[in-house]
């Protein structure tokens, strides 16, 4: 039997999303169960493999034809001996997931950091297909980033390559989680722009942000905002500004350094799409070295909602099995 | 007879410094001639092939012990085809300065940018010697850098990669030579050092900056400066201290998205050593992340004048000989 199938675990601290993926990158089977981490390292493994179990067995043949097993994991892991350093939202410490997954089926499995994964994934089989020298950043709760060297993950030293949410922007500017000030994430993520929106609406000025919120069953959104900021909302369109000012210095700055062929932005802001990146490429252009400002492109996430599930597969191909296609 | 020597050229736009290196990493015999530019390539070409032989008749069975010649040039190269794409202080452009030495010698010719030689230079004979992920940062005239990732120059998409000293610290600080304002060059080279003291002392503030400067045959330098700070001159010390804001932030910044092993700092500045390593690495491990904070180390360049030669002979073991040792 071919082995020709790749089961992606999106492993968050709310939901563990588990997906069939074929050798293409496409999604045959998915399924979603709740992590409770609270429940300890253990149970969320059982967890792990039952979801596996399910959606393998919505595919034909699927245990045998079953090549390898990534997860993607909101944290530090150790890829080479597949532990999970630390996980905050898993409130877990050096759990081998690895292994303890590997008790229960014999395939090899893979982990990594989550926003690795995707930016693999997207390598894989989404925006930056056989782009050799990629940063993907993925603007949401907070910002993150995977870097794609000569067709590799770039893990750093130590496995922390990529905190790019915590460059310093500003050192006088907002608060950030990680208690230093002005760090990108408190300008470019979805939570920035939603703070932004609200402190506009507690201030009194004039914008639709508020009536807009208020007619969505989601309430006050990133999205919300470029709603807005595409209607003519002025203050909308200040945070938009203010969003894409940062932003496109931190990319400028990244494209000095790195000189990526290809800058992915994914996470529910880029979901603003041109309204985002059309500014940022301006922006981006102006700041940057001409040479390496010409070379990059700024592109948009594709693979969405399934980034998770497609890049944790995407885990396995560092396995390098000839059947799946790597474009590099 | 073994090929055991490597030609090392440090081209600038006034000298070419040449050298023979032995195989690990020592110099055996140099020369230098002025490099004359305004006179075209071919004829610089013809000064870069007098000067090795110069050096190799020096060295006993010079000739038939060498391995390469590696260039390290101020600008672009394409290290594949060994032509300098673009090099404003040489005036040249696409030069394929490789295939022109090669009609003069049968070895193997290697080019690259002399900051990426010279980070090359310290991971195989000087402070980062087995160190796989570095940054080399060179505080000179402008600032420069080499990026070495998993034992490897990375060149980026377009051999862009590195340019660190026009990441923009502050947009509307200083203009910089590039035309952009608040280049990380307008803040940590030795010619801003040097601004900021002519400024000092054109504003007539007291300092002793002014006094050293004149009890010098060299005038004003970064090092004067430093002298100066060192013995309790206020102005002096102001302006250590911005340059290690400064320095210390893009420092922190590339630490938290690249999480190297080791940041050396090389340059006409970093001869202050301590006065400058001592409070750069505490402004870092304030405002980067504790994990990547943790584990880079920030200590000075080691190959000092001879960097040039060391690194850009070093450019040869991209050939791999198995006689020279490479601690990666």
């Amino acid at each position: 039997m071919d082995k020709d199938l790749l089961v992606g675990i999106d492993l968050g601290g709310t939901k563990v999303a588990a997906g069939v993926v074929d050798h293409r990158g496409q999604i045959l089977a998915k399924a979603a169960r709740d992590t409770q981490p609270e429940r300890g390292p253990a149970a969320v493994v059982a967890t792990i493999n039952e979801a596996t179990e399910a959606v393998l067995s919505q595919v034909k043949d699927g245990y045998s034809r079953l090549a390898g097993v990534g997860i993607g994991v909101p944290g530090l892991a150790d890829v080479d001996s597949g532990v999970v350093l630390f996980a905050p939202n898993l409130r877990w410490d050096n759990v081998p997931v690895a292994a303890m997954l590997r008790q229960h089926r014999e395939v090899p499995v893979y982990v990594d950091n989550d926003a690795n994964a995707a930016a693999l994934g997207e390598q894989w089989a989404g925006a930056a297909r056989g782009v050799k020298d990629m940063i993907l950043l993925t603007l949401g709760t907070g910002v993150g980033s995977g870097l794609i060297f000569e067709g590799r993950i770039y893990q750093g030293a130590a496995g922390y390559a990529g905190e790019v949410g915590h460059i310093t922007m500003d050192e006088n500017g907002p608060l950030c989680g990680c208690g230093r000030r002005g760090c990108l994430e408190t300008y470019a993520s979805a939570t920035a722009v939603i703070r932004q929106a609200r402190e506009a609406i507690e201030s009194g000025r004039e914008t639709s942000i508020k009536a807009l919120a208020e007619a969505s069953p989601k309430g006050l959104e990133a999205r919300t905002v470029f709603m807005a900021a595409a209607q003519g909302d002025a203050v909308a369109q200040g945070i938009v500004d203010n969003l894409v000012r940062y932003l496109g210095l931190a990319v400028a700055n990244l494209v000095n350094i790195l000189n990526p062929e290809m800058v992915v932005i994914g996470g529910g802001v880029a979901a603003a799409g041109e309204q985002l990146l059309g500014p940022l490429r301006r922006e981006v252009h102006q700041r940057a070295l001409p040479g390496p400002a010409q070379s990059v492109a700024i592109i948009g996430a594709q693979l969405g909602n399934d980034a998770g599930i497609i890049g944790a597969a995407s885990l396995v191909l560092r396995g390098r099995s000839p059947k799946f296609h790597v474009n590099v």
